[in-house]
């Protein structure tokens, strides 16, 4: 009998919880992942290109890894040491974010510092609770349907629609010009909203966003509005929904330095709550999300935020437009590689994704052909919600020589069309 | 009209999450900071030395924060960048967590790398959903209680006995040395057990381990064994549950760096889930554990992985034993002093807490008086659970120059008992 083991496996007596159950399949990035190790293994020789996942690629800035390393060097001498921070953050971040983003409009005890936005949309999950309506944007970003899944916000998954039960997917299509149709989309309690979005890279006009804020303010909804690609915005759009009059009283806002700084693998974003908004008991959403951040969360890590401090500084800013315009060069050249190759052409301005419409093909049949092809990773975009059938998104993070030959493989097979 | 707001202000109509509502006060730690800081300002001279919330206070070894600085550093070449990292942790770190402390037990792909045990525990009750029936230690670490109540696991709480209802309380008392009675103790699905404990430091045998396992076994239950101080232990008990057999069909294991290696703010953790593990249907519980890594986590911070990999190669585990040393001399001290003194001393040998009995007078009460009288901040007993009445817990966690302070204060005021 080995250590550990007594007697024959049994089950414990604990349900499964019948939400997770009703999840399909893996999270969508993992699959793709599987399925591009698959393809590697099969063509070992193969040089493959990810323009998939978004997965940042370029070196962060000295300014920032400078102040991470010396925080880290820190950590070994009794003046640089620090143990448990608030869960909240560290003031100067707090403060130095408000500065950078939100100056004149919020406050620094309305913004908590995180290890991420995914993992934020988990904790207002957590904050919620189980039996909120919830509506998405469709296609978009897979974390809203899934944690709202796990929640217990959903019902069943429908296999003939692709969609969960008692979810609003407020489509989002060429057709509308990727915003909503409010006017026939039903109250419901929390509304997703990526703006500009993941994965079709449209981004809404500031008339639009105080529809959706009027929207919200009628049916008495909140607004977890993700802002994660804001920093890509060209056009002159508001970089936070708190620009647009009434979104206090009806918005919450997530953001992170994954896509601003590279820190996808670093690990540190915020999350706005506005001191005025309230639940229908007219409690302050704001106690009760700093008691789910103080009690299921302990800080992000100290190094993680001595890099954002760093970056909110005025080197630290130059540092994260310099990373931006880089990958906006990029798409660039992916979405005039498309255009010029005759497809149907989304996004690509404000957002650092092409979203390309292949005349209405299954996305995971184009997803593999390109990969069996060109040996490149996109995103399938039924991956995204079943708005996103018939495109696929390609992201622009990737070295320029790998997005320049990715493009040239694209052509050799596509150039055609 | 400002921006971000428009008109008066209003509710959402947003029901409020009832099991927030149900919640007491603040979390502890917050608390007892509110409660310093009132101190600190009403005597603004006073130098307050804090033995509370159980926070390191040395600096970490240089080969660890040296592994995190280069990494930090890397950040800034392209051959040192890296973006998203495996939800599930780096395998080089979950086979080196394999390799120091589950060796010839666990499997590295058993092993999920995380932010920290308390955001763990929280992953773990998304897992689970509401409706679990729990059991707890009494007293106990905080964020059991607390995210069970937030996940629905609980209902109300009583005033009168100080306890949730619909939550089991295994008394853990000078009475019963510390081990529950668990021929009386009700079938539970979950049961929280932290070996060695915190607060009371009391520490299970071999003995007691494989009747806790038989137990779960017997019930069908789950054991969240929570194993934060494992490092600390001297006698000879299991480092890990899954030295005792049974243990890989109803144990989780829950671990930390943040008091192995004071990474209280460097934010590094694991939990291992066996795969043998098994809901009530057969379903695998990592699985939905994986499952949750991915929906709801992204991963460690990359940095703080890499001091983690430093922490469990050669020098980095000497590098942490002399930590841990210095500590556990701290706490000789501490234990010795009220031994000196008369009091009911309990715990401070395998584990970095010092569990004092003031003859049956209120925690808080206590607690409040040594802040006065001594400009000290411990933790009141009764904090962790009502089964810690009468006690205050004494952290081993401060500058031994402190601590010897703080011992010389304690005398002063109790010395004369």
């Amino acid at each position: 009998m080995g250590r550990g083991t007594r007697g024959a496996c049994r089950a414990t007596g604990v349900a499964r919880n019948a939400n997770i159950a009703k999840l399909q399949a893996g999270y969508l990035f993992p699959e793709i992942a599987k399925r591009r190790n698959a393809h590697q293994e099969a063509n070992p020789d193969a040089r493959v290109i990810s323009l998939g996942i978004g997965d940042t690629t370029e070196p962060i800035p000295a300014v920032i890894t400078d102040a991470m390393a010396g925080a880290a060097k820190g950590l070994n001498t009794l003046e640089g040491y620090s143990g448990y921070g608030a869960e909240q953050g560290k003031p100067d971040l707090r403060a130095g974010l408000c500065e950078a983003f939100y100056k004149g409009v919020m406050e620094p005890d309305e913004i908590f510092v995180s290890d991420g936005s995914k993992c934020d949309i988990s904790r207002l999950q957590m904050m919620l609770g189980p039996g909120r309506s919830v509506a998405v944007q469709d296609p978009s970003y897979p974390a809203y349907v899934d944690s709202s899944v796990i929640t217990g916000q959903t019902g069943e998954f429908d296999e003939a629609s692709g969609q969960f039960d008692d979810i609003v997917y407020m489509t989002c299509r060429p057709e509308n010009n990727f915003f909503p149709d409010l006017a026939n989309t039903p109250r419901t309690d929390i509304i997703f909203f990526c703006n500009p979005n993941n994965p079709t890279g449209a981004c809404a006009t500031r008339e639009q966003l105080q529809e959706l804020v009027d929207f919200a303010l009628k049916n008495g909804s909140i607004v977890v509005y993700d802002a994660a690609y804001a920093i890509f915005i060209e056009d002159d759009v508001p970089l936070t929904i708190f620009d647009i009059p009434g979104a206090k009283d009806c918005c919450i806002e997530t953001c992170s330095f994954s896509k601003y700084a590279g820190f996808t693998g670093v690990r540190l974003g915020w999350t706005v709550v506005p001191k005025q908004l309230k639940f229908a008991d007219g409690s302050p959403v704001i106690a009760d999300f700093n008691r789910i951040m103080t009690t299921c969360f302990n800080g992000a890590s100290n190094v993680a935020q001595a890099g954002g401090l760093a970056c909110v500084k005025p080197g630290g800013m130059e540092g994260m437009m310099s990373l931006v315009n880089y990958y906006k060069d990029n798409c660039k050249l992916i979405r005039q590689t498309f255009v010029d190759m005759g497809f149907e052409v989304h996004g690509g301005t404000n957002a650092p994704y092409v979203w390309v419409g292949f005349d209405g093909r299954a996305s995971w049949d184009v997803f593999a052909e390109i990969l069996e092809k060109c040996d490149l990773v996109t995103t399938p975009g039924s991956g995204f919600g079943p708005g996103g059938e018939g495109f696929v998104r390609v992201s622009a993070f990737g070295h320029r020589e790998d997005v320049e030959e990715a493009c040239q493989r694209l052509q050799k097979i596509y150039g055609g069309k």
